[in-house]
């Protein structure tokens, strides 16, 4: 092993993480700091401090981290219209790098060495965790107990939490489903299960933050998103904090069924996940933001965007929040937003989120131009003419020279 | 004007392109071939035999394109996911090439040296027609009469058909409608009209392919489409030709209320527009594609499939079908789907089709590896830790060098 | 002809502007303004004024944008290591930005309503001024004589010029060349006489900027460039305004044959075009920025750059600096450079520009890290096993499910 | 150690992979398989049959790969005009796949359960081989012993040598430069001594292949280079095999001191290292290559060639030429190269390869559009002003909407 003196944990205050705790404290026999955050996964976090006293930790941090997370993380990812995989909302992905950050400033402020967290060896957010820890603190140690201990069954588990006297009503509630769960302020995860079958359908007591669109109203609810500068600033006309926008489109959202998404995922460790999300605020956020964009971004640097979307959303999937390609997409993404202000309204009913009106003091749309109806010089339709000859000329001489074109 | 002997016309049998037909005759004083297709738009196309005979028309096509529209240009598009602007389906876009090229060989047979067709000078349509023509004939003369004449507004339009002795029935139902609408195989499109404040919400009595969400059936559908390398080739298990299975999908999304769009978007001549569209069966193939691609698909050619999207969109929106660009796209994304076998199970209700299970043969989906059980071996959880270091190697050695990763 | 009062000339003074004067104070009954800047070509200027008021103009704009040419536009071009197709260095279009801005900066001083080139009608500079003058100005009016006149011989030209006492003098005597030549700061370009035929090599009496690289001195010339956030600030340790950089590049190029180029390249208006040019200090600064880039960007920043440099140089090349798309490409490349700073040794010699030795503060380079040489802890080279192990888990996993890799 | 029974070693017949055999047969109790391959590094390879059998090898594969390596490999790179990080012309990693493969045959061919190479754990080629390896065999063992044992310093390697009786002369001539090399028809490397410092110039006696531009012939080589699809297929009209061409430009650019390169590139496995490479031929075939597609591709295919040429060189020096990915860029390049026919004339003088002719039956140039002098018809200046109006329409509404375009 090792030397490590002092190392930081993020905590969750339930079994797996307070195994850790007395692990990292009998095998490295170091001081364990934990923090636990709010990053709004609708449980208490408090009950972590007594958990963590009664562990023998001396240091605990507990933090509210909501507004935080949906400013400068959920804000900025939405800029992007992102989506993995033309499906999957980066929910969990976009939460990592915070905790990253925290983790890495504690220890900086605790003096301690190493960080340490609960990720499993398969899966994408030890990347996450560990890739943040690395760019921010470039000597730090990582300490990833599921890739070093014995402990790989819910039974030796047990068998440890009994020998240390670590109390077994430290199990969170939701770790008695048979889903790996995972929740924040964007949306909660499902994996494990039946779910390792992607043939077979989930079954709908699994979800927990959505109604079926089927036991959903049966009258839709209508709303009203305010943009300013491509981040939702007010809804039905009141104004918001970041976190308090996402919570309230999380409360309707779920509501009305909306925000169930069920796919097999690539993950950047190499193997194909089967996963359920609910992200009820953010599907009706991305379609918002196309609407509002649709109004007042210009063409080309909407395309643009869109070419560049898909490395955006790999970047922030694969951990890379903290990176220099990261800060270069952003500048590119958040140059283009400065216009995409005004209103959007949408449809909510049993599954779906539709736009069905934007308006826009900035919006490029002009009637004048776009009508059927006669207009006055606005635009000459005789343009149109060089226009398409220009635009051929190329595909004529191909043809001329004897090119097929089929 | 310059000599024309002979032109092709693009003939829906309708009001406009009656009065076409005369003013080309009268204008051009040339020879018309009317050329009328079956691309699904649902309506009959044998009427406008004898209209077109009527109004003097020898050469007269009349074709049945549905399968040919379906299996050579929806079924390659949709390999590819493709969407314009993150929501449009290009269901105009798409049928405009096959046009062209079926103008141009006419052409060809008739000893033709023109074309002809009713779009205006406003629309993408004259250009996807135009360099159509122009790639697979480059001296073809092109005639687009409404960016010549001045018959530029429906009473001129009316007044020049009294003068001209051209029934006004030959005004199909469907122009009663205050909007502009399209339609075929893969869906219908309006424009125009209250459509033109894109705050308006669309009337219920506009959409005419599918029953509102509301109006769709209380109990979900479940439908199961059998892919082979890329293309649906089965509906429960029942096989069928490209032009069914689309028609089949439309019926069965109508029915459910699914694939009603409604955006604003950018023109290739330069303006934004706002349209609503009915994509029903379209609509659940872009989610069925993605599903049985989520797990035959290798990762990095999903996601260069992704970045290519955006391209691929582009080209076919704006009228480059007959590209060597296209061509080139379409090789790199036709290499993708050797594999892209299987079936994906969908659930339709109310407005949304959901993805609700898939399997395949060639399934890279590897439960023993995926799983958060123990596992034999198949995967080292301790390669992570090499997989991560490496990865952040370069982030810490910027960080090491005191470069700011925030 | 459409009503115009006043209209701002881009006047070189030479033959064929001098005429255009003439021309439209003729055709459109108009005051001309005259604008003569000095962008570096090499001639000068200030005659200028004399030609102008011969012909009547009471409004003459001479200046010299020599800096602001080379800040502005130069050197945020080479920021983003900016090539067209593979070659050429876009020595002409990034001049023309600059001038359709003080076009329309003119306009709006003297109030004039329209704007006017000598650009022909089959070139991409047209296309580069107009679309400049209209996204800054949306209501001007174009005039391009060579598109409206019927002055489309040289011998129309003379009979012109006569008939209306403009002096043949003001023939500039490049103008005799068999070539059609364009200069500015960055290069000088040639078109027409015997390029017509790609086939045909250059002759030597063509090229004015540089030796022939036989002819060159045959000791190499070193010169070490400094590099602050991108730019060069200083030549062999001497600090220097952007434009004495390019100045004094161009000397040092020129006198070692650097910078010739020789091309077929593609018009935005649809044809192949055969251009010779010389850029001597711009190809040593393509070379050099690379050079100290390759220190100082990430890897995945500089690949992402190279990803979207094609794009950036097509925006400049078909005529965009002045468009939301060129903002945002910039600002993502400009984020790049905040440490892009050091020195750059080259070997200027008979035709080429060498890097042979690079340095910086601001270096990710590690020799600790890079050597072959034993080294302690810096870099475990088991962690490699880890990262191929999971960078080929799924080309295994597709192996192993029997899918062919060749 | 784990369990393997035979292993098939990439043997260059030198000192360290002779002691890679002996420390495999001892480590691993296990038989080895020998292979070894001329690809064109201009050493001897049946020499290494002795050597091989003193080690007591008794399966021994010697092969000349010259003509596969130039015509599966470094033929379909140039295709793309393929370079890394903008200077790299890939000379190392192009031949890593075929090296791999053959491993992999040769183990299935032989019954061997494991291969293994003489690349360290820090560089690419590790990743290069293994990746190819498991891509093809999924299930075999890699043993890459310098990431393995203790012999990490020369003098523990000699001291094994003494040891374990390899005689010293198997140390090949080119182990005593300061430098580490490697080489095969396309290129040789040149890496570490005096190269690990970025600012050092390297010796003038380090390079091997090319006389130094100063000893170069004062008097130009002018050389016609035959195209099919873009592939050369002769030189100066006599027509060769394609590991003849490369063999012969090697030849030419090497006399005229052409194809040194000097940079610092980006590691895979996350560092950043100084290399210097000689690819006389294969930077005659980039310029030469572009210059055929200059007169014979479509503008966009040449444009999207150029976009996606980043990528498909990132995955080639990656190490993922046996994936989806690379066989999908692949399709799309090949796509393109049907009409890239002709011949191209170059002049080789003193380190330059300049383009001086071009010229092809499939040209897409156009003297008649493309001239300055009056035309008939082929080209109507006049479409030029709507094909600007049109393109400049959404920056007029833009602008006229108050946005600011600067």
């Amino acid at each position: 092993m090792s030397d490590v003196k002092k190392v930081v944990l993020a905590y969750s205050g339930g079994l797996d993480t307070s195994v850790i705790v007395k692990w990292l404290q009998e095998t490295y026999n170091c001081e364990v700091v934990t923090f636990t955050a709010d990053i709004g996964q609708g449980e208490e976090v408090e009950p972590a401090r007594t958990k963590a006293q009664t562990l023998g930790v001396k240091e605990i941090y507990i933090e509210d981290l909501r507004e935080e997370f949906a400013r400068d993380y959920v804000y900025p990812m939405f800029r992007a219209n992102t989506i993995y995989e033309g499906e999957y909302l980066l929910g969990t992905s976009i939460a990592r790098p915070l905790i990253a950050k925290r983790l890495i400033e504690i220890a900086n402020e605790t003096g301690a060495d190493a960080i340490s967290h609960g990720a499993t060896g398969k899966g994408n957010d030890q990347v996450r965790f560990e890739l943040g820890a690395y760019a921010l603190k470039p000597g730090v140690k990582v300490i990833a107990p599921w890739r070093e201990w014995d402990l790989t069954s819910r039974e030796k588990l047990m068998a440890y939490c009994e020998q240390h006297d670590i109390p077994v009503d430290f199990s969170s509630k939701k770790k008695k489903s048979p889903y790996s769960m995972d929740a924040n302020l964007l949306h909660i995860s499902y994996e494990g299960g039946i779910l390792e079958d992607p043939w077979a359908e989930a079954e709908e007591d699994m979800w927990r933050w959505s109604v079926s669109p089927e036991a959903a109203p049966d009258q839709p609810t209508y709303v009203e998103l305010t943009y300013d500068q491509g981040d939702i600033t007010a809804i039905d006309g009141q104004a918001m904090q970041p976190h308090e926008v996402v919570e309230k489109l999380n409360k309707l959202g779920g509501d009305n069924g909306i925000g169930r998404l069920d796919i097999v995922e690539n993950r950047y460790v190499g193997m194909k996940s089967r996963g359920c999300y609910e992200t009820p605020g953010g599907s009706i956020m991305l379609r918002a933001h196309r609407a509002i964009e649709s109004l007042t971004l210009d063409r080309e640097e909407a395309h643009l965007k869109d070419e560049l979307m898909p490395k955006y959303a790999e970047v922030i999937y694969n951990g890379y929040w903290w990176s220099p390609e990261r800060r270069m997409l952003q500048a590119a993404i958040d140059e283009t937003q400065k216009n995409v202000s005004g209103v959007v309204r949408m449809k909510l009913y049993k599954g779906s989120a539709t736009v069905v009106g934007r308006k826009s003091d900035a919006s490029l749309f002009d009637e004048s131009i776009a009508t059927f109806e006669d207009d006055a010089g606005a635009y000459d339709q005789k343009d149109a003419e060089g226009f398409i000859k220009l635009n051929a000329l190329r595909l004529r001489i191909a043809a001329g020279k004897g090119r097929k074109q089929s």
